[in-house]
């Protein structure tokens, strides 16, 4: 991106949140570039387009140099192109104009392997529990654990994370020196030591209301796929679960009792077609890379015939994976009449654990079940 | 149907279970009344299929007066084409050779508005809780329980239904004479009082194991959807949603704890495609008659602005439902900038709170969010 484009966008993120209409379609239309032009001109873009309450804003946003303001605070600036820029966050509704970065970590390359956790502030010890041992698993899995550095889900879930030795992004409503909430400091400390911290908002900004339902959209913009924990019915984790909806990407909820009303939000997204996860190895599977990552089927205990009726068992024992008996040879073996052994077969294939062949019958891979 | 094919398949069910594929396969091409007549005559139906295990038992059963033993019972036997005959049994891979019933209800009529609720016999305080408080609420509705008079989930409803005079089926695995397990004899005994007692085994047949897992299908086949409460991976409710699934009837299941060994069948019939439901309505909803058992959207407080940001809502309060307002109007009554008034309308409109006409801006209908 050049250079005066990517000034103007710096300066663009000081003049206008990226959710107001009037100025994303006057970028659309005429660049960035041309929205301070015209901002600074009379404050009137073509179409009419009325830009007069930036141009009040542009001389004061000019005199700010955010370039050295990210310098001090050991940022960085990105705009769409830069190597870092994760490229899906194009894709969404109101891309953000440029976002800030501070911290270690190459936001790229920790977005191409990653998974939001978010959930309700008020959490429950249920909630906390399962977002600390599915950011642990996680992890272990090579993903990097982005959420919103709120209280409840957001904090357990880079908690954990970092307690695991992990990669943890946390992406912030106001301005990336601006930790919020304020009792969450130190964690977010140590996510700028060892992650990254990202926001749209200029350095200074204050975390305004608008600005956490917006700073979803880059939660879900950023994350290969988003996971709710617990949230209420009207929690703003749902909107990010509708922002990783739009823009195609897995949603996926951690089901509950049905007696919590912290769960009902996740049962409510599970209802709209979220898929229901309960394990690190089910998120992979959805948000990982193909083939690396399948979950394996959930079983019982490994030795199929366990539980199985004494019948049953009995026939499934004689039975070979990979060669076929015939009917008559299972009934000798396994003592039973042949209505017996019939009827055992049946049941066994109605469960997924035999299967008749032309010549007989044989046991199916206990993964087929 | 005709007295003899009745007589036949009564008869039928003393000799052999409606899962011999090799008798179901000589009933499908020469009826029932020939498998009686080549197991007479020399054990040999036509295609060389071998009956003689049969013919050794038919002299013995036709000894039995099954309708006198139905009388002294106070039981009926119904065959196909009996008016009380749930249709839909026809349509299972093995139907019941016939039923035997006991109780007053009619057992087609209560077939018509039913649901089966079942699930683990080891249940936990949570399954029994939300169990009760499920049927409790299908009663309310007008829904028949059906279930399988099992410890655990199968007896909570059927309590939980009768106690809320509601009606009951539970599909015995023996006899309906039989009461099993002995501890639910007098659950089973009330059910016989009130509702219906069903069994595809002759009266003195023992709950073998394999009758179990048959059982299920006729549980799947009465009514009209199956809901698991709780349920391990390889528990047996798990093949009565397997029965319903391929009956093409709604499988639902009910959430809870990732923690809890019983709710991971649920999960992973839910994972599978099942449903996820937590109440009555969601249940009558997929199961009831369309149109009149829509389950009201879940929503929080009726309240909608409740818990909005400040943003919000002050602009949403000055929308009206059924006409719109222009922005400046919005704008200048909210007090609130036009970047602010045109952030918190995109806002409201993403939540589905209010939405853009041709001609400005109006609030949507709550039920539509």
């Amino acid at each position: 991106m050049r250079h005066e484009e990517r000034r103007a966008r710096v300066l663009l993120s000081r003049l206008a949140e990226p959710y107001d209409e009037r100025v994303q379609q006057v970028v659309a239309e005429h660049g960035v570039e041309a929205v301070v032009g015209y901002a600074l001109r009379d404050g009137r873009a073509p179409g009419g387009v009325d830009l007069a309450r930036l141009a009040t804003r542009v001389e004061r946003a000019r005199s700010v140099d955010d370039e050295r303001i990210a310098g001090r605070l050991g940022a960085r600036i990105l705009v769409p192109g830069d190597p870092e820029w994760p490229d899906d966050l194009d894709q969404l509704e109101h891309p953000p104009w440029c976002l800030w970065v501070a911290g270690p970590g190459d936001l790229a390359a920790l977005a191409e392997r990653s998974v939001a956790v978010v959930g309700a502030r008020a959490s429950t010890a249920y909630g906390d529990h399962v977002t600390a041992g599915l950011c642990v698993d996680l992890v272990a899995r090579g993903f990097t654990v982005v959420s919103g550095a709120a209280f409840g889900i957001d904090a357990t879930a880079h908690r954990a994370t970092l307690s695991a030795d992990g990669s943890t992004v946390a992406v912030l409503a106001g301005g990336v020196d601006v930790p919020y909430p304020r009792a969450n400091t130190e964690l977010i400390d140590r996510i700028r030591r060892t992650g990254a911290l990202v926001s749209e908002t200029p350095p200074g900004g204050a975390p305004a209301r608008m600005r956490f339902l917006a700073r979803n959209r880059i939660i879900a913009g950023v994350a290969r796929g988003t996971v709710v924990v617990e949230a209420g019915l009207r929690s703003g984790a749902r909107s990010t679960m509708k922002y990783a909806r739009d823009l195609g990407r897995p949603v996926m909820a951690v089901p509950g009792s049905v007696e919590s009303l912290l769960s009902q939000g996740s049962h409510a997204e599970i209802r709209m077609g979220a898929e229901l996860i309960t394990d690190g190895a089910e998120v992979a599977e959805l948000v990982g890379r193909i083939g690396d990552d399948l979950a394996p089927p959930k079983h019982g205990p490994v030795q199929v015939a366990d539980g199985l009726p004494e019948d049953l068992r009995r026939v499934w024992q004689w039975l070979r994976p990979r060669s076929s008996s015939v009917v008559d040879e299972v009934m000798a073996r396994s003592g039973l009449s042949l209505r017996e052994t019939l009827g055992a077969l049946r049941q066994l294939e109605h469960q997924g654990l035999a299967e008749e062949l032309l010549d007989g019958w044989q046991r199916r891979p206990t993964g087929a079940r």
